[in-house]
């Protein structure tokens, strides 16, 4: 297909579409005459993926860039630069919290890297609950990592049945951003649900609110 | 306290704080001469609420304020107005999506707003995963679902028992932003844990990368 047409199926601009080729975010059509391209539906997935780094996952075009170029190096590097470039800067974690954490990944039998983004999250969050006046929250999410072992085996073992090595790839990265706010939205959806059974008067008069 | 030890306390800087004074989102101190006020804890960790509001969920000054003064209206309130704020623009749904949502809904018994921005993004994302060449995502995350149940009702049970009302307003505040990073960042180790477990040679490889 023709730019005109990359445009209208992938729901970009053309300057936007552009701006990625010269970026290196999209990789260049193949070259039909000295100002025209051919793009194929390999350019129309890589665009919509790039919009849902963007839109859904928050990323700059620099951080979905190195998504992408972590992308040719294999499923576990596209996973360790998503985790990367899905989470913001870290404070350097106390005693306390890096106590709870050693503790968390103990009593789970994970077998992670402690400097890894994910990892410095994880203390940085327990600290940031204390700090709020919500430690309480500590103890209730011990609940929370069981879930999280259920969801993270079932999605690496979805990514590693996949077809062949790009859908393996795409769906490292893809399953990483957009099923981050896919769960997040269903616990909302939940927290809906029984907030309502909860605070049936406050529910009713806000109905319109939530 | 005084101004400079409130800042110390919160580790944020005076010029932030007298902005938030300034834009409402911190109350102000009991006055005590034309030019100094006294501030307590309650500030401390309001301050850090918002720090965390802004740092953690990636709310602009703005949204952390409709937040903030949903908080005076109650944990229903409070809640949903968090749930619209973590949650940006979405497209409209297609028949398709629209489709699968309801099924959704229906399966798990929920009764939610089908117009609430979580609703939306759920839409969204599943009409994403199909075209970003990822449709077998729809399929994998029906387990999600029990999941997000399961959590969504321990948390609004945790935020009910809550000693009082503004420790309860405070919880359904930190527990979304919180608790939805907290959760995003123990998947991630999960993800690292089982994909470490899969691909033993890229992640030898590839040791310092995640």
């Amino acid at each position: 297909m023709r730019m005109a047409e990359l445009s209208r199926e992938s729901g970009l601009s053309i300057a936007t579409i552009k701006f990625y080729l010269r970026e290196g975010l999209l990789p260049p059509g193949e070259r039909t005459s000295p100002n025209q391209a051919r793009y194929d539906q390999g350019h129309v997935r890589r665009l919509r993926l790039i919009r849902a780094l963007i839109e859904v996952g928050g990323l700059s075009v620099t951080s979905a860039h190195a998504v992408l170029a972590a992308m040719n190096e294999g499923p576990f590097a596209a996973l360790g630069t998503a985790q990367d470039v899905m989470i913001g800067p870290t404070e350097a974690a106390d005693e306390w919290s890096q106590e709870r954490y050693a503790e968390l990944v103990r009593s789970m039998g994970w077998h992670v890297h402690p400097d890894s983004a994910a990892a410095r999250q994880v203390r940085d969050l327990l600290a940031t609950a204390r700090d709020t006046g919500n430690v309480d929250l500590v103890a209730h999410w011990s609940a929370y990592a069981e879930h999280a072992d259920a969801l993270g085996r079932q999605d690496v073992d979805w990514m590693a049945d996949r077809p062949d090595l790009e859908a393996m790839i795409s769906g490292a990265v893809a399953g990483t951003v957009l099923g981050a706010a896919y769960f997040n939205a269903l616990r909302m959806l939940a927290h809906q649900h029984y907030s309502v059974q909860r605070w049936p008067e406050e529910a009713a008069q806000q109905a319109n609110r939530i």
